[in-house]
């Protein structure tokens, strides 16, 4: 379940430990897995090899429903695995319903995980469930890194502006009751690291959120294009790299070449975070 | 799995055997469920009280996930229930994520289910996996019945419309391919049937699109408001309720309370079907 204190708080705290916010996204694909290993231990494996340099790992929901009834269950298993081992777990489920359904959702994700990633289609009252869970993060989805984002997310306003950045300016008034003691808040934000620009405007829209930028690695994003999510701290941005982690290696040096990975992302953060 | 065939073709079948368009929604609360009944047992009554009169029944995946572990067997066993029942099954799961994560998504529900709900704000990649999954029925989320889906659903263009109307636009251009012999796309929309306006608005921006309409009922939602979506023939929409049937007793006579309120639901809506 969803730690104690306040999530942004765990995460500084977690940052300045460990010197890099990096975050490793967990995405069990059986297509791209080493043969003969299943998906609970190939995530305990990637948990194990990441465990020193990253802060957040990101199991995504999608890759454990694929799996059928055990699904859950080792979803369960690895996020209690990841939370031994020291680390921060955030869901990545990117849920979004009618305010009934969402308090089902907002109690199934806080009794896995310290954090998880909401929709906002549907409005505020399809994402308070979750807002005012005690201790649990919530990152809506703003800018997201695929190349169809710009069908619904970029359509031009009566403003001017481009949605997303409506929705950026929702979530910087959403969290502003849920800022903690690190000046956070506990409402971030999702924007893909494969749009910088968006990235840097995303930043000055939500001062007080915590970006998590996913998409570094095989999707093209670069760390050293997002030093601007970090002008407010060194916790205020989390890059998210899957792919290029999980699968550096596809054979028996799995474990090794993720871990090799990792650190490289996680020292080239280090610079990039405490320069921005 | 998704059974065989197009999806509205299979659909158009079932409302010409039946008699009438109605959907159940499966919402398992254990706060509201009668006392001693566990979550399988209760939506196996309700599918025993509803079978000989809804075509559809539409389990709220988030209640099965508010349950743990065992939430996803649960699914797929009331799932498999009902189809034995000779009821089409709808997954409420309002999925939407990036094209490697979508994929898995689609593969999951594919799995269980005759159709599924989708979130369109990731745009066209994040829901093609489901569009190609031959069979499937995809019901994209256009305008909800949630008080704050205006936060962003209403948000006005630069061309004067609201946001929805651009999303229902692209709706009926994705599913152009995927139109069966009954006239209708397997490609569909969920508009709230509390907003009667959007409703026939929705049917105009769409014609080829089986509209599915939930939040007839406890939300205030009035089949009688209905008729337009009817316009283009009896299938092309499922007004759907959950609370008002499933929660019309909830005491000892749950089932027999059910069946009424929905054998009452399926005559409103014969009447406004045929009419429409």
């Amino acid at each position: 379940m969803s730690g104690t204190g306040h999530f942004a708080d765990r995460l500084a705290a977690a940052v300045e430990a460990k010197g890099s916010p990096l975050c490793i996204g967990l995405d069990p694909d059986p297509a791209l897995m080493p043969e003969g290993v299943g998906v609970v231990e190939f995530c305990r494996g990637i948990v194990d090899a990441v465990a020193d340099v990253a802060v957040v790992v990101k199991p995504q929901s999608a890759f454990f429903e694929a799996q059928g009834p055990t699904g859950w269950a080792a979803l369960a298993e690895v996020c209690e695995y990841a939370r031994s081992a020291g680390l921060l777990v955030l869901a990545d489920a990117k849920r979004g319903d009618v305010p009934s359904t969402a308090r089902a959702y907002a109690a199934a994700f806080a009794a896995l995980a310290d954090a998880v990633t909401v929709n906002p289609y549907l409005g505020y009252d399809s994402l308070e469930p979750f807002f005012s869970r005690d201790g649990l993060g919530v990152f809506v989805v703003v800018k997201t890194s695929n190349p169809s984002s710009v069908d619904v997310q970029d359509v031009e306003l009566a403003d001017g502006r481009p949605l997303w950045q409506h929705v950026a300016g929702l979530v910087d008034l959403w969290g502003a009751d849920h800022v903690g003691e690190s000046g956070l808040s506990s409402v971030g934000a999702v924007v893909g690291a494969t749009f910088p620009r968006e990235v840097a405007e995303a930043r000055r829209l939500m001062p007080r959120a915590v970006l998590l930028l996913p998409g570094v690695g095989a999707q093209g994003g670069r760390t050293e294009d997002l030093a601007e999510a970090f002008s407010v701290g060194p916790a205020a941005a989390l890059p998210s790299a899957s792919r290029s982690v999980l699968y550096a290696d596809r054979g028996a040096h799995w474990q090794e070449a993720a871990a090799a990975e990792a650190a490289r992302l996680a020292d080239e953060l280090r610079a990039v975070a405490v320069a921005g």
